[in-house]
Parts: C-alpha cells; sequence; structure tokens
C-alpha cells in the first residue's frame, strides 16, 4: 500500500497568524462571558450586566421622534424619487449634503468655537477604520505612534494589525488625574528611540476613552508643541465630543489651531464617528478631518476600502442637516448623559467607591486599588473575576487598556436602561459590603 | 533680521506617497473627461458618452417596484419597530438574516448546483475591500499573486497599495480567446521565482472582467490543480456571476470543489458582491466566502475595518429573502443583459467591428486592432484619446488592464439608456465610415 505523504496545508500571511487583532484581551473576555449569560430583568435576572460597552442608548427616542416624523429620510416607498441615484452613488467624495451636514454638526457640538470645510472631511465606515486608515497613511511599518495610558484597547488592532506600526505608551497616571505632561510624552519618545524605532505621531482620544474626561487646553498646548517639536503628526480622536456633559467643557484641537492661526497644523488631523454621539454604531460612519492637503488626497482615495452605504449617507444628511433636531439632540443627550453619571457616580460613593472626575463619555473610570492586597496586574485582573463571575459584571479592567497603575476599570453606563443601572449599582453595594464584613 | 529657517514639513508613509493607487492611469483619466462634459440628450448632446464604467441600470424598475410595495424593508416610520437594535448592531457577523439571504442568492445565481454556508460568508463593504482583505490574509509585503491578463484595472490598487503585495501578469492573447493556460500559468510563475517573489495564489475573475466572458470547466480545473500543485491560494472573484446570460453558462469555482467532494477546498476564497448584479455599487455589500477555517475567522476580525451598514443589510435581507423577487429579478435582469449585449455586438458589426464572443457581464470586449499602424501601446493609446476627444466616448484601453495584445478595449453598455447606447454606437459607425473613406 502507498504511504500517502500529506501536502503541508497552504500557508497563511504573517498578519492572519499573528495575535495583534488583540481579541484575547480581558476586555473581549468579558463581552463573552456576557454574551453566554445576559442579563434580562426578567428572564435572567442573575445573568451578566453589560457594563464593558461603550454605547449610548440614552436618547435613542429622539431619533425615533426624527424618523417617525420624517420617513423621507429612511423610505423609498410609492413615488419617491432617488433611490436609483442614491444606490449608484459610490463616489469616494462622499455625498455633498452629508459631509456639509457633518461639518455642521461637529461645529455645533464644538459651540461654533471651531469652523470645519466640509471638502476637508473623508468618509469610513466607522472611526475604527478611520484610526487605520490614518495610520496607513502616517507611519511605515515598524514606526511607531505614541499613544497616552490608559487608552482604548481596540487600538492595539486597529493602529497595528495591519499596518506593523507599533504603538509606544506614554505612561499617565492618578498622580494628576491621569493628563499628560510633557515630561511623560519625552520619556515615552526616548523609550521608542531606545527601541530604534521612528516615532510618527502622537495619537489622543479627546474626551478621553476610558477616563471619561476631556483635555484641559493647556495640556494640548503642550501636547500640539510636542509634536510640532518633535516634527510627528498628531491625531485627535473626538468621537466623544458631543458626549461632553456641558458644551463649554471640552476643547477641541481644532480650536487651539484657530487660535494660533493654523499655523502648523499639516500634522493634524482629527477623528470623528456618530457611533457614540449619536448611538448609531451599527451605521458604520466615521471621518477623518486633515488640515493636511495630501493627508485628505490620499485618505479619500483609500477610503475606498471602507465607504459608508450611501443609504445611510441619505439618512444621515436629512437628519444631521435639520438644524431643530441636531441642536435638540446634543442639548438634550447631554442632560441625560450627566443625569447617567451623576447616579452612578452617588451609587458608587454610597458603595465606598470613587471614581476619576470625569465630564465626559459613556463611562466612568472606576477606582478599586483599595480592594487589592498588592498593586499588580495579576491582583487586578483577579478583581476582575470575582466581579465578571460572582457580581456577574462586565467592566473593564485598567490592563486592558494598558493602564500602568493597578486597580482602576472603566464602567459603562448608557448601554442600558436606568433600572438596569440601579440593580447594577445594588450589585456592587452589596458586593462591597460583604468585602467590609469578610 | 532673524533668517527663519524653514522645517522640513511633517512626512507621510511610504504607502501615502507611491503612485500604486493607480488613480493615474488612463481608465480613470476618462471618467475625468467624462465628469468635465457629460453627455446628455437634451442639455449637452455633444458631451461624452461614459462606456467606461461598470454598472448595471437595467434592472433599477424591479429594485424600486420592490421598493414601493414593501416599505417595511427601508422605512422605520411610525410605530415600526427595530430602528433600536439595528441602528446599535455592529456586531462583525453580520445581521443572521442578511448571511442566510445572500448564502441563497449565490445559490438561485448558481441554478442550485453549489451551495452556499451562512457561517463562511464574511461581508465586507463592497469587493473593493474583500479582494485587499483576503490579500492580507493571504501574502505577506513582497509576496506575488498572480492575475490573468486583461484585468480589472483597480486590481492595481486593491491587491497591491496597502498589503505592498505584488502582482505578477499570467499573459493571455487572443489566440485562443484569451483562455488561461497551464503554460502560461507556469511561465508566470516562473517570472515571480526569477524575480524571488513567493507566489502565494492565483486570482481569477469568473464572469471575467474586462472579457466579459465567463471560464470554462476544464479550464477552471486546471486552474486549481495548479494552484494544488504549487500549493497556493485561488482567489475567484465571481462579481458578475449573477450576469452571465443564461444560467448554465457559468461554472462556479464552489461547482468544481463540490464535484470534488471539496478535497483541497482550504486554498479556495469567492468574492462576491451586490454591486454589479443588483446595480447597487452605492450601499457597498461586499462578501467573501473561504472554504479555509482560518481565513473566515480572520476575515471576519479583520472586517471591523470595513463593515457594512445594519440598515443597507436589513433593506437587503429583506428583499432577498423574497424568493418571488429574487428569482423574478435574477431572470429578467439576464434576459435585459442578453439584448443590450445583442444590441451592442449587432451595432458594432454594423460599424465593421468584431468583439470577442461574450456570455456575461455589463460589458464587451472590442477589437480595434486592425485600426493600429502598429500593434504598439502607444498606437492604442493614441486611438482611446481620439474615441475620448473626437467620437466623445470613454471606453478603457486595453493595456489599462494590462492586456498584452494591443488594441482591445472594453466596452461598457449597461450603465446608460438604450436610446444613449444608440447614440455611442451612431457616433462609432460614423468614426468607421470617415476612416474607411479617408
Amino acid at each position: 500500500m502507498a504511504i500517502e505523504i500529506e501536502k503541508p496545508s497552504v500557508g497563511l500571511s504573517k498578519v492572519a497568524v499573528s495575535e495583534t487583532h488583540g481579541e484575547d484581551s480581558p476586555y473581549f473576555a468579558g463581552w463573552k462571558a456576557y454574551d453566554e449569560n445576559s442579563y434580562n430583568e426578567s428572564s435572567n435576572p442573575s445573568g451578566v450586566i453589560q457594563m464593558g460597552l461603550a454605547e449610548n442608548q440614552v436618547s435613542f427616542d429622539l431619533l425615533e421622534k426624527y424618523l417617525e416624523e420624517h420617513s423621507e429620510a429612511s423610505s423609498w416607498g410609492k413615488g419617491a424619487p432617488g433611490f436609483r441615484e442614491n444606490a449608484l452613488f459610490q463616489d469616494y467624495h462622499g455625498l455633498k449634503s452629508f459631509r456639509q451636514a457633518m461639518a455642521n454638526f461637529m461645529e455645533q457640538i464644538r459651540g461654533g468655537r471651531a469652523k470645519f470645510d466640509p471638502d476637508r472631511i473623508v468618509l469610513t465606515a466607522g472611526a475604527t477604520a478611520a484610526n487605520e486608515l490614518l495610520t496607513f497613511i502616517l507611519a511605515d511599518p515598524g514606526d511607531a505612534l505614541l499613544v497616552p495610558t490608559p487608552y482604548y484597547p481596540g487600538f492595539d488592532r486597529d493602529l497595528r494589525w495591519r499596518t506593523g506600526v507599533k504603538i509606544v505608551p506614554i505612561h499617565c497616571d492618578s498622580s494628576n488625574n491621569f493628563q499628560v505632561t510633557p515630561e511623560a510624552m519625552e520619556a515615552a519618545y526616548l523609550s521608542a528611540e531606545s527601541m530604534n524605532l521612528k516615532v510618527r505621531g502622537i495619537l489622543i482620544t479627546n474626551p478621553s476613552n476610558p477616563l471619561g474626561a476631556t483635555i484641559q487646553r493647556s495640556v494640548l498646548e503642550q501636547i500640539l508643541d510636542f509634536a510640532t517639536n518633535k516634527n510627528i503628526h498628531l491625531v485627535s480622536d473626538e468621537i466623544y465630543s458631543g458626549s461632553t456633559f456641558t458644551s463649554s467643557e471640552f476643547i477641541s484641537i481644532a480650536e487651539v489651531l484657530e487660535t494660533r492661526g493654523y499655523k502648523d497644523s499639516e500634522r493634524v488631523h482629527i477623528v470623528y464617528s456618530l457611533s457614540k454621539d449619536l448611538g448609531l454604531p451599527g451605521f458604520r460612519v466615521g471621518t477623518i478631518y486633515s488640515y493636511n492637503d495630501k493627508v485628505v488626497t490620499t485618505a479619500r482615495r483609500m477610503s475606498s476600502f471602507t465607504l459608508i452605504s450611501s443609504q445611510t449617507q441619505h439618512l444621515l444628511a436629512c437628519m444631521l442637516s435639520n438644524k431643530e433636531f441636531s441642536e435638540n439632540y446634543i442639548k438634550t443627550n447631554r442632560e441625560r448623559l450627566t443625569m447617567r453619571y451623576d447616579m452612578i457616580i452617588k451609587g458608587l460613593k454610597n458603595a465606598g467607591i470613587e471614581c476619576l472626575k470625569g465630564n465626559a463619555g459613556l463611562f466612568c473610570w472606576m477606582n478599586l486599588s483599595p480592594l487589592l492586597e498588592e498593586p499588580t496586574r495579576e491582583r487586578e485582573l483577579a478583581l476582575w473575576k470575582i466581579i465578571l463571575n460572582e457580581v456577574r459584571l462586565n467592566i473593564s479592567p485598567g490592563s486592558s487598556c494598558h493602564c500602568s497603575e493597578p486597580g482602576w476599570f472603566r464602567v459603562c453606563f448608557a448601554n442600558m436602561s436606568e433600572q438596569t443601572l440601579e440593580v447594577a449599582l445594588g450589585r456592587i453595594h452589596k458586593f462591597m459590603e460583604q468585602r467590609r464584613r469578610n
């Protein structure tokens, strides 16, 4: 009998077999635990409550009301024209009406203190794609981007996986409320140099995910000065800019550039999205706003790989260009997020837990370091597992955000009803009580 | 006065400054000429007629009729539930109902001769993204994919730009109607080896763009055998599979695998899209169907960068799961494309022009080599310029498709009305008459 020699199976690329997609982090593991045993008030009251998902569900009724009253935005019913043109529209510039509406919306969020030119808006299928696309444009494989910690765990995938770019952390800590300092930036830069990495840019989130806080103007100035001195890029991811609790608390990098007369602005790029502020992650709407002409041209060409459905562009162009709707939405959404934030902070305080003072976002940054016997990543993850499996809350451990100080957790509060949030707070309260008794 | 030393401006990546985006080819230059002086029957009757755009506009009335009768597919009006869930749905698996509908539609197109498992369907924002994404998974930077010529000019961007992968052409010519042969594949493979490139796969379009013809079963068998012998991947881009003039004329690689009992199928990946067969390029719906579990898992993770709007998934899930609609659409669309094809072939024949015998697609492959004084790329492009600027038709020169035999042109016929097609044919007729007289 002939022995069949097994051929080696067909190989895949290094990118395909690498682990830089980052899905093995506790950030995603917690999601799986939630999926397998999801809380439901009536059918599964002892299930896991998802507090690891930065989703905004507090203002959906406003969107629903708009759609009820404006069927022209979403339906192509009898006699409605425009389906044909819309279905065919795949120009990578995007619908002009939509780019204009996006520019206006971004201005409204910033209280009119910054101007946006629709011709500088490049559309992408979500901020995930926007951040990756910018990385492809700004850095070569093996180069580095500096990112302040703690940072959004998805960046490990978005900035690194297919681009081959490295992230070098700028370590921040609680001593100054996790704000970036010139010293921390310089240390990160030196650290990159010592690893023979060429630093091409710095990427910040403002308001910060996971801190839930905006960056002060003076800090922004320092960051921009740092980027200018090193002659590197500055990417400002501002996807939570409409989710600051009051309009005046958020300073966009756009405003800093405005006061500097746009000097040196060609190194600055803003990322925005409607996933958080409007609560539409499924619609995949992201955008890059760059002050650099070459980046705009290149990003537009590259956006061929990640265009937004023209059907969705059409709906949102109608919705956002309705000033009455958008102004009311922004205002009401801020008020409701503030209420939610106050509710969770108060509830945690009652349980004996402190959070970083926040003013934005869909989450708070919770300090459980007093509960750790030792300030280590291992103890943090052990505590996280207890909270996931016994308290049955999925929160995100700081270590998944590369936080260098153990014991901090991101807790989301806008992806559920007030009732569910109360249940969650009740569980935490009980958990803390038990710990005190033991 | 202090002399201000100008700092070097901030640099971009090699990808950003490279020319591999391919937009400088005549393929895209012709589009610009059309944009600047577009034909319109009444307002600009002497403008350029766009015959360089593979768009399907012949069956839009069927889509419009469906939408009129099924407002539930597109509108979220009063009392309509589901907006909230849909707007939030960003799971990279995609809507289950939509994946199921896509699998069924792909089976219908193939006359039920191949089965598709919805769990192997990975959704992407268009076939552009699907092809790039597969390239990222199958090949490392500097590796090669073999692609038969003539090929879709966009592949130069999609397969190469951000991936760093090279395309090595498999040269085909008119001696055997541009069909791929084992000798041509072997020659391309040797050519890659001589350049020290590692060949990772072969990518075919079936039906072929730009040939407008399907690949015979025997040729598909040879291609699969070649891929197996070399232990490389086979990507079959079948985005025109629903646009073959009769169902029986198209053999999918899926059918070949079926008859082989799926032996060695882990090297095979199919790309599909609704841009051509349904005429919805603006909706950005592409898909990868892979027989390789690891590719499915990785592609799904990677699809985070290029997800389809859930609004659009919802609409198309409704539309395609309506069997009455989809069966009638496929049948009627085939009939109409056949009529269009017959019309253009007859019109060109009357003008004294022959085309490759086609049986699929939205274009024909026109032979103007008898008009060239010498068989060179330069003469071909000179003729193309005359046709663009004097006859005012934008057609795509074979050289933009890397065709090694000068004088062939791709001519699209489904992106316009019959009346406009008649005007275009009239212009060609007149042009050929004049040439004969001179």
